[in-house]
């Protein structure tokens, strides 16, 4: 990539942002707008259409809220996916002050490789001259950037540090809270026995848990195969929704078309388009007052024959919840495995009916599928690739030869097809690796999503920064090698700093483009209006179009770890990378600081139980960039690489000393946390009550009803 | 070592069995000798004089006792002695009756090396005939070789999971005790953090528990710094010793000498020697006099000033400690580490006092010392034995150098100096290990003689049996080797069933005359007599001279895990190693069963916590085996090698699969187990009384006193 073409990539880049901000100040003016740019708000009841609609407010508004507003407005999970971004921010802000000022003036008054490259057929960019690649072999000046290896470690290990002890603080401080959360009362029992001949499963539960805790347990809720019962409910809620719609339309069509208005109508065949008509009002209530009786026969037998091996346990203190979730109950670790209960909104119920050993064996399978499929990633794209050439699909659907045999579609369909096919995949793996993490039988949302950020994690590292890096270094470079062999360890040394432009506008792309989308939220607005046009008729319907979603961290965690780790990797080596990083992690900080008070709804809180992933993951970035150092000072044949050794052993040391110190308070609540006072005795039957199902929950069938059962 | 040297061996190692079963059967039927022989009996207070002295009625009462007298007499860490010993026997006897009867008859007949070795210039000795070396290479008859090596793993993992299984039976069972046991009210805390100032430890200790537990904790004991209190206590008790003594000598003076006796006297300069003459009596009774005041001072002192960051906390139910030490407490790991208390009588005071970075860096040190030691064993022996030459002794005790002048004692010196360095070094091998498991500041006796005993294994396995096998193929055929590389191969083939004629006789030694002399018990018995006739005056003395000691597990058992690794590597390779394994755990089986029945009495209480240890080595050994004989089919150019590469996985798997589901009850005990009801209302006092160090608990200071300070 030469200096031009970087500089078009850059202006295009940060004239599509502008063009972005500008939209986003013009449309977030309209009050109208405001489902889309504060949902949040409205949601949290905190909306007043009468605030300032001044078109820097938003940053102000961002920069001068605090962790404790982030913490109530939108929990602690996205106080600590804040820390994180602060943190890469400041590291990368303390890395920049020293390696743009020292670095660059060494750089560019090397003129060694110039003099060398003489006899080579490479052309030294104006980009290049800011690189490590412009110094020469064995130059005294490689010292100053193995200095700058060891401050950007040293950097980083002291804020990882700070940071972990901060999110353990938040953590505890919120679990301390006076509150009182149901998820803290209670644990989830996985792997209960059979019960004895003669005993249902809620006795053998209770009496096992009245045993151990004669004092502190209240009841317990045996978790049901729910599957009858939901569709039932579902087609319940479905006619329901239809009465409303209907019941609506009637009471437009009064004022528009007659006074006495007409009444819906609809057939009962495929998609309403054939089959008896019917009058949909009347329909849809007969139809309810057949389920209603139907559904509670449907939860009399759930609750009675459809037991499943796990239970939710709810105890009389938090203490008592939180040190019965870590101690071993029973003598085999397969047998009544007690864990801490999620949050009821996010429990995963179908996972519960797993039994350890599908657990374990599932985890494993999910592990070996991930693993194959981040080391053969391209395999299966390209063999979709070679079936879906132009000739196989006309065979496949006929239909479509006509339009092959323009010439010019044909060439354009002939270009893409491939990256089509990549781009589909792509788009789908987030799907894929969150439905792999749901088949492992992990019992809540939270977890599942940590899970798919994780894998995801290690795919696109794997196969876009080091597929890239390698590809780009070796492969692009093949024939060259071919004809000298010698030359490679050359290569690899001007290689990194050529990707280092490609990852250069690859980070303006993510942070300009990538936040100018997500302010402005473009895609939401037009679906929301599209959808408010066409298909929503109720106030709940329109509700529901407008409804934000969450951070969705599972892809943007590992997204945004992939531009720390390439800002990262390329610090020393390009440090002209480094205010680009500082420029996506700064404006990211700002725009979703601006959506985390406004716009996003969380579903789950985890308690910042994110946090050890985020942290080891940083710190792999980090071994990652260490051992590509130790790889590039090797190549440029500086004896005194050597010194660089103790880096990595230094992280993996500092890895297993905050793991150690830190990371149990994150898989278990602390008993001097849980212990703190409450501000009120805790409803316990209300406690009891959140954790059972909407379709088990479903206006009758109280709390006394589940017991005798 | 040919045939008639190799039944020279055996006949000895029998013939020393012989007569030393003879001596015990002479010497056990003397009533005078019963301290010596049934000591245990004794000391439990089950020992009658009448009992037949038939010279087999101990055989008749080892094999008639059942599991459970075993644990009524001798606890559960014995009990889970003979289940491993157990294992091991029905292993190699599984073994055994299909190896001996199928691969004899099949090396036997084969004559194809005899064919191909003519031109080698080895002699096929009688035994050689037995083993695998005679097959030829890649004959067929290595397939009953092959299976088998299947046949012996196969019976090993169903006897390891059959016996994990009761063995984890046996220790719930023990938990769930009715009686009263002090361990299992108290927990230990560790790395208490710094008291608020103006708050003294116990009142933090105290206000900690009280809001975490404030129905089920009792009270806390802060553990102090005992140095100081501990040396005046011993100055005590040595005064009150003496005072005994002198008295018992003035009483039989009166009844020798002359009715009124002579007073004792001695003499107060070094070691009685010299200085001013004084009477015993009255000089002990003065200086008790003397020290008690101090004792009462010091003790009030270290209770009120030598608190160290530790604290042993009581809880009024079974259920709440033991759920207490599995919980986390603080945010940070390394504050208020809480952990199972060891019984009283196996803590190990002076660790309690270290923080818990300097235990993680001290256990670190001594892994790594351990390691070092393990594989550069020989290194140091070199070296000193460099420097105990004869002339360099000569240099430094010039006194020998008469000694020296005569020739026959100098050759015999110069044959035996390297080998006395040898052994002088492996008799200090257990303590030094025990010394180094004990530095890594372990709070309990049990858990010290669990990592010495691991340590130990290490050791052995490596040096003693690697170290032989490899040295005995390739260093001593090293010269052959030089001159016909090709051979390596092969000599490796004929060198590992060598090693096994040597193995055998090993194995043979160990059980003859090792059983021989702990049935007979030689050396206690010699030493108590010489005790009991030139240094004890009291009954008490004589009690102590004869006093049988403990197991020595951290000894014993690395030996036998030694044999049953030998005869597990061999079993295949050399089948006739197998009877010899037999009669070693048979033996063994029947003569610690008489040792742990009326001899030794176990100096702790682990509930079984040393089986995973036992477990996880009888596996690796299972694992060394499956590799070895990998190793010797490829020697053997046996295609169908490869059938054996999953034998190690499956091991693995196995091994991963034992841990996962027995492992964490012998960690803690689970609550299930520690919520069964007690006989009577526990006694907490006389519980918070039994962990009192005897240097504080003396005579007066009662609780109420250490309460107020």
């Amino acid at each position: 990539m030469d200096f031009s073409s970087f500089m078009t990539s850059l202006g295009t880049s940060f004239l599509i942002f502008v063009v972005l901000m500008l939209i986003f100040t013009w449309l977030s003016r309209k009050p109208a707008n405001d489902v889309v740019y504060s949902p949040n708000l409205i949601v949290k009841g905190l909306y007043s259409s009468s605030r300032t609609r001044n078109p820097t407010s938003w940053i102000k508004e961002a920069i001068s809220s605090s962790e404790d507003d982030i913490i109530s407005i939108s929990g602690v999970d996205t106080a600590v996916y804040f820390v994180f971004l602060a943190t890469a921010l400041a590291m990368l802000f303390l890395a920049g002050i020293v390696l743009l000022p020292s670095l660059l003036p060494v750089s560019i008054t090397d003129h060694s490789v110039r003099l060398n490259s003489t006899t080579s057929n490479g052309t030294f960019n104006e980009l290049d001259k800011f690189s490590m690649g412009h110094i020469g072999q064995k130059s005294d000046r490689l010292w100053a950037y193995l200095i700058a290896v060891y401050w950007v470690s040293l950097v980083t290990y002291f804020l990882l540090w700070k940071a972990y002890k901060h999110v353990s603080e938040i953590r505890a401080a919120s679990l301390m809270s006076s509150e009182v959360r149901a998820e803290q009362f209670a644990v989830l029992v996985r792997d209960i026995p059979p019960p004895h001949e003669g005993e249902t499963r809620k006795e053998q539960v209770d009496s096992y848990f009245n045993a151990v805790y004669p004092d502190t347990f209240y009841r317990s809720m045996v978790v049901t195969n729910n599957k009858e019962v939901n569709k039932i409910w579902e087609e319940l809620e479905a006619y329901k929704k239809n009465l409303v719609i209907a019941e609506t339309v009637y009471a437009q069509s009064k004022t528009i078309v007659s006074p006495e208005g007409t009444r819906p109508m609809n057939r009962l065949g495929l998609l309403g388009l054939c089959g008896k008509k019917v009058d949909t009002i009347d329909y849809c209530n007969e139809k309810i007052s057949e389920l209603i009786p139907k559904l509670e026969a449907e939860q009399k037998k759930t609750i009675r024959d459809r037991q499943v091996s796990s239970a939710l346990i709810f105890f009389s203190s938090r203490v008592a919840a939180a040190s019965a979730a870590q101690s071993l109950h029973a003598r085999m670790v397969d047998h009544w495995t007690v864990m801490d209960a999620p949050e009821p909104r996010q429990i995963i119920w179908d996972n519960l009916s797993l039994n350890y050993y599908a657990r374990e064996v599932r985890k494993y399978i999910v592990y070996i599928i991930v693993a194959l499929a981040v080391l053969f990633f391209m395999l299966p794209i390209s063999v979709i690739s070679a079936f879906t050439t132009l000739e196989n699909l006309a065979k496949l659907l006929p239909f479509i030869k006509p339009v092959l045999a323009i010439v010019s579609i044909r060439t354009v369909l002939g270009a893409y097809l491939p990256q089509l096919t990549l781009i589909i995949f792509l788009a789908m793996l987030p799907t894929l690796v969150m439905f792999l993490s749901k088949l492992e039988g992990i019992p809540s949302e939270s977890h599942a999503v940590r899970s798919a950020s994780g894998k995801y994690f290690y795919f696109i590292v794997f196969n876009a920064f080091i597929g890239v890096t390698l590809g780009g270094t070796l492969f692009g470079n093949l024939k060259d090698m071919e004809e000298h062999p010698n030359e490679i360890a050359e290569l690899l040394g001007k290689g990194l700093p050529d990707n280092a432009t490609f990852f250069l506008t690859f980070v303006a792309l993510r942070c300009f483009v990538g936040y100018g989308l997500e302010l402005s939220r473009l895609v939401p607005l037009i679906m929301f209006y599209l959808k408010k046009k066409y298909l929503c008729k109720t106030e709940a319907e329109v509700k529901e179009a407008w409804a934000p979603g969450d951070f969705r961290y599972a892809t943007r965690i590992p997204a945004d770890l992939l531009i720390l780790t390439i800002t990262l990797c390329y610090s020393v080596i390009a440090p002209l990378i480094l205010p680009f990083g500082i420029i996506y992690f700064g404006l990211g900080w700002l725009v979703m600081r601006n959506q985390a008070l406004k716009v996003y709804v969380p579903s789950f809180e985890s308690y910042g139980r994110m946090w050890p992933h985020l942290h080891t993951r940083f710190l792999a970035a980090l071994v990652l960039y260490q051992v590509t150092m130790l790889g590039y000072f090797g190549v440029k044949e500086f004896i005194y690489t050597v010194t660089l050794i103790p880096l990595p052993i230094i992280s993996l040391i500092f890895a297993w000393v905050c793991n150690k110190k830190f990371y149990r308070f994150f898989q278990h609540p602390a008993l001097e946390v849980a212990c703190q006072e409450l501000k009120e005795t805790p409803n316990l039957k209300c406690v009891y009550m959140s954790f059972l199902p909407p379709s088990l929950s479903y206006e009758m069938l109280d709390v006394d009803q589940c017991e005798d059962v």
